[in-house]
């Protein structure tokens, strides 16, 4: 088969950390390993389209500065000279932030956003601004599928899932509010993490919802980890938060004792290829001794089930009168020809609903919380699918988050693993755990992800 | 005595509320109002140097349009017409936002901050951008008392403080980290009021601090907190945070049965001249059969005067932190130079800090809030100074907040009333109540405020 026929033949994740061993000894080095991204940009960015704007001279530049850490010993943090992809909804200094809408498209902040900052203080190497769907919503975005150009990488986080899990570069930061971490990293073949709610710092990203966040999509477990750390370590989370803490490395692999496993309202949508999938996980982890609980073993999960059963509807109406602004100033004092039709019915929406009204919501949230923090005494964490199945064919939709939401409305710690696959395609396996138990999530992610690499 | 010798004769507040029951009959009308402030901007600014930037064309266009819904009995709100000055930290549409720092001199955002763009959809008039310190922190502005030109007006809202003072303008937005709204309220003679922490939208306003919140500058009782309550019913709190509640219209007064006196730690800082006239502001109260305790009467009161002893303390620690970003990428990425020496501080010792610092004040923070919540078994509100006297002489500093910072700390709604003097000039009698009691507040403020009027 030429490389015509195939065009992501030897192409898939390039995790960083694990190559860094050889950083010390120069038998490679952070530029080194940047020029590799660039290579698969070059090769595959027209036929996936997941970069809004680069800025690669300053990226070779601060590649090199890292060659010389990594050789002088003096490193800034274990992802010195990582290659990292930004939203296009969070300011970098020196690239345009756009937010997938052409209200913006060129926008200059001319600063970097909390995260941002960060990155660059652990020493990380600012490649590209990656695509979002407009204002990180529902509108879809031009990003493609990198293992089948027909289908969605899924969305909001578009450009960086489809990035990372072709190996353009080891991690990228997403966002999400409703599924735009988890779902794409899933259809792309990308491990996916949404922190805590405020785990990490959204200073200066155009996201004011209260049950989003800014995560990472990386290319191995710990990649994804030890970018997220670095980041809260020294941007914090969002203010009054502790922020995302643990080991600055990958926590440790830790055998859980006790999985639920969630169908969520997703369940009777989910394909044959992906319950078959589900199944042949929850056999691993059997064969593991490790045991798996759910609706029909535990009235505890039953209780959850139940209660995260409209989370869709709920988180959909939270964001509804949390995103009334910007919409409304955009739609008044903009260009509201520029504002998609998505966009423009939900500043609709927004404008029927009371303040009264989402103060019911969010009452309501607190009490699924706490409907689900009472899963703790039952099970060490939880797991279900990223998705009814891969990524669906065509552009004009970004997929179903049915699966992810619940862990948006919780505010809780989730994490997809890609070990799993329907139709030959990508596929994650999502667990989550606790507020603010993110460390232990990772931790027990490291023995399941060993399960399907043994 | 000629005008130029009292440049200020004749002038003060200027409320609107009072104003509108002539409205409908033709007798006075919003664009008439807006004349009369325009006037006493026009005569006093050079004196004041009260605001950044204007948009009179766009205001009186705004006055001219609420004039009709008021002739027709169609107004959008009770706040319909009212001409209101914006902190130059808050993004306007059609007028720039410079924070207070030559980094940002003429950056134009081009939309509203969610607060303004509630304001629109209430009718209110948008008349100027008022001076702030550098990033509404402690570095001052140009900006002199209105009622003694040699003296500050208190900072950080220093221009709407000035303002609604003098009677430039019934109303104008500030923020409260600190004491960046009771302070120079007290100052310039004008009603400030500090909302429960979270209570009014802070979207588009440059304010990254979790204990920040967007509050109001004004010209009565009932303006002030009528043109609070028009933001959060339209924009809500914070994202997440149920926002300010209750009436639209001023809450009924209510006699509160017991005020708390606290001393704050600026107790033996506080003029002569301030203390005769707290201890009158008790006596009339006695007088109303309203008890008033302290921490000589009450232990609960004395717990609360040892628990907020560092508020200050602990509160510039939270912040330092919390300001790490944006001050870092603005030293590395923007023009240095442009930064005040004071910012340049904050950010050395926010680079001192850890994540693990920071939570252990946040945990702090909630013990503090604990104590003090325990009053409320006790009284119904507390009362103190707005500082610890008038204004003093001198532009290099905007006061001492020693008198304000509790209750940012505490995240409880605060209110100044302009009802004392000392040598001669404004001083305010701070109330403070309890997390989302703000209503509750002003209905005590009301009963309150009558006794300095009768």
């Amino acid at each position: 088969m030429s490389s015509e026929q195939n065009p992501t033949e030897g192409l898939g994740r390039r995790p960083y950390l694990a190559a860094t061993a050889a950083f010390k000894n120069g038998g490679d080095s952070p530029r080194a390993f940047l020029e590799r991204c660039l290579e698969v940009i070059e090769a595959q960015e027209e036929r996936v389209g997941a970069i809004v704007s680069t800025n690669f001279d300053a990226a070779r530049k601060a590649a090199d500065e890292a060659d010389a850490r990594w050789k002088s010993g003096k490193t800034l943090s274990p992802i010195d000279g990582m290659p990292i992809g930004i939203k296009d909804i969070m300011e970098t200094a020196h690239m345009p932030t756009g937010q997938g809408s052409g209200l913006f498209t060129g926008w200059e902040g001319k600063r970097d956003c909390a995260a941002v900052a960060a990155l660059r203080e652990a020493g990380a190497v600012i490649v590209a601004k990656m695509v979002t769907t407009e204002f990180a919503s529902s509108h879809p975005s031009p990003t493609r599928n990198p293992w089948d150009t027909t289908r969605t990488p899924g969305g909001s986080s578009s450009g960086s899932a489809a990035a990372v899990g072709i190996g353009m570069l080891p991690a990228a930061l997403g966002s999400q509010v409703i599924g735009s971490i988890i779902r794409p990293s899933g259809y792309c073949g990308a491990y996916g993490f949404k922190p805590s709610v405020g785990g990490i710092n959204r200073g200066g990203s155009f996201d004011n919802f209260s049950q989003s966040c800014t995560g990472v999509l990386g290319a191995s477990l710990a990649d994804t980890w030890t970018v997220a750390r670095a980041m809260s370590l020294r941007a914090g989370g969002d203010p009054g938060y502790p922020g995302l803490s643990g080991p600055i490395e990958l926590p440790a692999a830790v055998k859980p004792k006790r999985v639920a496993f969630l169908e969520t309202a997703g369940w009777p949508r989910a394909t044959n290829g992906a319950r078959q999938a589900m199944a042949d996980a929850r056999e691993k982890l059997r064969a593991a001794d490790i045991d798996v609980i759910d609706r029909t073993s535990s009235s505890a999960v039953e209780g959850v089930e139940k209660a995260i059963a409209t989370a869709r509807e709920l988180s959909m109406q939270i964001n509804a009168w949390e995103g009334h602004w910007p919409l409304n100033t955009y739609a008044r004092d903009m260009d509201k020809s520029k504002l998609s039709s998505s966009a423009v019915g939900r500043l609709e929406e927004a404008r029927k609903m009371t303040q009264e009204q989402y103060q019911g919501l969010l009452a309501e949230r607190e009490s699924v919380r706490a409907t689900y923090e009472a899963l703790k005494s039952e099970a060490s964490l939880c797991m279900t699918l990223s998705a009814p199945g891969c990524a669906p064919v065509g552009l004009d939709s970004t997929g179903d988050p049915v699966f992810t939401v619940p862990t948006s409305l919780l505010g809780v710690p989730s994490l997809t693993l890609p070990v799993l696959k329907d139709e030959g395609l990508p596929l994650g396996l999502q667990l989550f755990g606790y507020i603010q138990q993110d460390a232990d999530l990772f931790a027990a992610a490291g023995t399941i992800d060993s399960l399907f690499h043994s």
